[in-house]
């Protein structure tokens, strides 16, 4: 499913999911802590267990409904889910109930080396579905060139200083820098300024090349973090972009705006989701934004009197057109999809789109004269 | 209050609050040290004592004009007073004062765990105090969903290397790397770059393993350094708009220019405070900006003559217009807040709105037929 | 060659030679281990063998093909050849072949100094061949002059901060702080944030300097991460924008649009390069980009019937049209090279190029009424 | 002087000095090394002496051309000589003078003491000198509300931790954690992720906040990268456009270009500077770039003609018209001051500036027909 659509209900399961496997490594992991007192190993076991149900339940619902999975080939839903239980996500999720099944069929207690392969499988199954891991992919997958090329700097600084280090400190120090295999654990460890410091340059003429390897290993590091904060942001840009602009399709008062006015605004819109009972503006706050209402109902506390706005209604333009403190509190009725506009685009789209300003100018004035009845 | 409309005074008194709490937790810390000679620990007592007693006076001040705070909900000072003693700002500032209420009540020497204690609260305070956190947690809670990936992303390195290298070295350094537990401190040592030497692996296998986590290291750490860049740029922005936005109002100039115009323009000013007595403009420097005055009174030395700018004026503008040294000084009279447009942005603006830079251009020429009189 | 016109076969033979060196440095290294097994000696000395002989295989190659090198200032072939083998790159690639002349003329193992002087010289093949380490050299090159100044600062805090070690801890520890050269072994461990610990400071203005001297460490990396964060995505953007233009010259769809629209169209595209028989189109998945076929053949699989698309043709445009799921999956028949259009940047494109996508429109609607006929 | 408008000489001069510093500092050093060979340490006596000198006439000739600074306050040499005497550089540069004074004035061996003074007062003079100090020293001023927010989150982590270590490792290791200010040093070490070692927390607890620690560091490392990338970029962009400026105003070419074209223009723009001699096209090669003549005088290459180009000529755009290789070698004739304008931003400009293109594209076949004939 496309994370951009994804509803309320699919979120929450994702978090509990992603809590879920947490809890669950760290009680497999500290399950297996030698000489841990029988109450702790008895509590790590039971939660082990608990969450491996846990995932028995996931896994079963998932099967059931994998007919709605996005790459829907077919119309027969057995086949559906076949395929599914053999797609990568469905195996690693299969492989996931392990600990249960084998509890269930009778080995009580897990030893230590079999802890560690869940914890392997575990992993493996945050790494599918926590959020946001996919879109870290994507910009390592978008930016792998450049990627490569760092990995080459890295392997060619690597090398060349486990080689020069070997001519320098071999004779010295033949136990750390005897050969260039030994001498690469040194270089490793300084390149990436980890420095343990188990193995240190002895001569003057190492100590040089140790410290000109920490220069280019913070070069390499600065690299990296130039590289991927390059693609990290037009990653997020791509990303941001389609999603509001699925909402903004949903919101009537858009309808009207031509799609040159459309895109300048996409770029400004942020989403937030409120559940029931959240308040969005609290009055006398300043007014930092104005709200789209894409979905859900909010309700408007003009003193006794409370005001009920639907979806595609928007609110909190009056404390941007006036810079005065909110005038009233709003909380949503239901859990709502807002789209936020920030007060510095709100003034900038005032430059760039009037006509869009303009009538939210119109309905604001009309709110106001309605209010003063 | 908005912190774009900070006036100097809020400026200073943040400032000052922020040194007092830095002196605060210097000395309750050095107050604790074993073995320190008496006189330095009642220097420490001291200076202590006298900090405290500026946070006492600080939390009633800040208790009288409660009723200023924006979150005002009621008209009533009292309950406005309350209001501000129970929210989480009041209590920590509370909770600040009570080394002076406790020295006062009795109690002469703070004991070393009292002192912890303090030097905790206290860095609440600067916390909540110290100007800018709020943008840098602003940051972080609008990248909160990468981050969240980066964390996820952390940890499936980080227990995935514990359990490998288990694996690998469990047989050869039972006491370090017996447990997923015991091997995960290796591992964040490791993952982090950190590199204590406490532990080492020593197998072949094992510091390959070590490489690549420390590889994969630098790359969370490049990760997360793009992130808050792309982050921080885009938040600072915003910011910055609004805040410009608000004084550019105060400048007539502007008032007559569009809002289109406005929202250019405004992207391109900086904001600057200073005090009385600063000089502003030096003869014979080169010119990098023109200014325009938001607060406050310049004199302009034109020889013996002294000409007085007043708020919405502007100047500084002819040696951009003739990129030649500054004909004039300019200094300060009273405490000043001025805009301050960049040579490039003058240029760049000259480009997109002519007519701006032509109403600059006829001032100038009137000003120089008025000195040539 | 410029390596935006680099085809299938080059980018392929790269790629592979990479491999190579990769595979001998690592060969060449491990067959210099004390008492290794004379098994994986072996093993390590026909697989040097093996690579010796492949780069001679490629010297060969290379010295032939000479004349097609960029830097074409003669017509004869021969004098070209000599050109090249007597540039950096065929001197490199020359002294590369090294290994297997000496095998092959009788010195049937290598000692391990020597092996060390083929380490280097492979890893400098490595650097001249190895794919992106051009555009890095290229981003150092440009931010020359900020990278200098940052080795400046570094200089600057690394001398400094040695100097004041020396004072404060010379008399505490004569061996490590004795003279300004031995103090800067701790300086430039420290200010890089390696931290073997092999020296540490002792007394408490030592620590102090220590601290700071880390926070300096961390600040100059930072630095450095910001320069070249700042020249990467500049180059970056420079490159692609080349690249892209050659490709969107060979689409006949864009000829027809002016060179301002060009220039727009251009900085959106991505170019992606397809073996034959890739899916670049899944039935049922998520239109998330449209395609232009710059070389190759792609076939759209509609039900039984296959229709057939050539250079210049566009796909996939649907889905973005109607935002809805794909509905043919497409395949490629032969290598193709692709530009790709994505989603956000089709919209945006919509509202600054409305004729173009208009063009689209219009023919999306064509093949619709074609489909149901 | 404004460092934009530099010459060539200036420059020079800027980096031998810069060298002699260098060298200076390096034999200063390492002249006062225990048990230094005797040769040796009269080497590095005579270096010390040398560079001594040459700032000695350094320091002369700076006093006798101070009028040519640009804070030229007054008309008589004498006041601006004493002026700049007094002003921090010429204190500066008159201490850097006192070994060859010392020297000369009969002491022959610099103590280890005094040499620790120089080396501090040279990386003082470096640190004045040193091109591109200036501008970064002018990021952290720009940024420094951002980075002084990031100091009290770094100072707000360090305090907490070393109060909770010394909760939690304080009874366990009283010699290390016993107090908060001997806390403090692990955690100013663990927080820089250094890691000497020297001090490990041993409780799980205690390795627990180690490893929290450990990942606030990184974290604020990549905050403080993020906020230098994002002011660096901003700076650059500043410098860039009022020095390209500069030059494009000696370009008869642009200057009958409007004043908005310019500002697209000098955005895209790049200086470069070149020597007598060098060559500034070669033949055959690919051409990525077209030229403006600010400053000097060219020779293209023409078969056996030569044809010259002076200021304000530009050259190398046929290449980039046609897509071709370079058709003609041009070199140097005089020291050289060139405008360059990429591929990317010529096509990307001929969208947006046509009539400045279609300018370059007559002037191009008014050449082509000159040379058919």
């Amino acid at each position: 499913m496309n994370p951009a659509s994804e509803g309320h209900v699919a979120r929450r399961v994702r978090t509990v999911e992603t809590l879920l496997i947490l809890v669950g490594i760290i009680s497999v992991s500290g399950g297996t802590v030698e000489g841990l007192a029988p109450s702790y190993r008895a509590l790590a076991a039971t939660v082990t267990g608990i969450v491996s149900l846990g995932f028995l339940v996931e896994y079963l619902a998932r099967l059931w409904i994998a007919p709605e999975i996005p790459h829907l080939l077919s119309k027969t839903a057995i086949r559906s889910r076949i395929r599914w239980a053999l797609s990568p996500e469905g195996i690693i999720d299969l492989l996931a109930v392990m600990p249960a099944l084998a509890a269930a069929s009778g080995g009580a207690r897990l030893g230590a080396e079999s802890a560690s392969v869940f914890v392997l499988l575990w992993v493996l199954k945050l790494a599918t579905h926590a959020p946001g891991v996919g879109l870290i992919a994507r910009v390592f997958h978008n930016e792998r060139s450049a990627l490569g090329a760092a990995a080459a700097l890295f392997i060619i600084v690597l090398f060349s200083s486990a080689t020069i280090a070997h001519w320098l400190e071999g004779a010295e120090q033949p136990e750390h820098f005897g050969s260039i295999p030994a001498a690469l654990w040194w270089a490793a460890v300084t390149l990436t300024t980890t420095g343990y410091g188990d193995v240190v340059p002895h001569t003057a003429l190492g100590r040089m090349l140790g410290g000109i390897v920490m220069l280019c290993g913070i070069s390499v590091l600065a690299l990296l973090a130039g590289i991927l904060a390059t693609g990290f942001a037009e990653e997020v840009r791509r990303r941001e972009f389609v999603r509001i602009w699925d909402l903004v399709a949903r919101v009537p008062f858009f309808s009207e705006v031509g799609a040159i006015a459309i895109a300048d605004i996409v770029g400004r819109l942020r989403s937030r989701s409120f559940p029931a009972g959240a308040t969005v503006i609290r009055k006398g706050a300043a007014g930092e934004s104005m709200y789209f209402l894409v979905s859900g109902e909010v309700a408007v506390h003009l003193g006794a009197r409370i005001k009920s706005l639907r979806d595609g209604d928007f609110f909190g333009e009056m404390a941007l057109l006036d810079r005065k403190p909110r005038s009233a509190d709003v909380t949503t009725v239901t859990p709502c999809t807002i789209l936020e506009l920030n007060v510095a685009d709100f003034y900038q789209l005032a430059g760039q789109q009037p006509t869009l300003i303009a009538a939210i100018e119109t309905e604001a004035k009309r709110r106001r004269a309605t209010e003063a009845e």
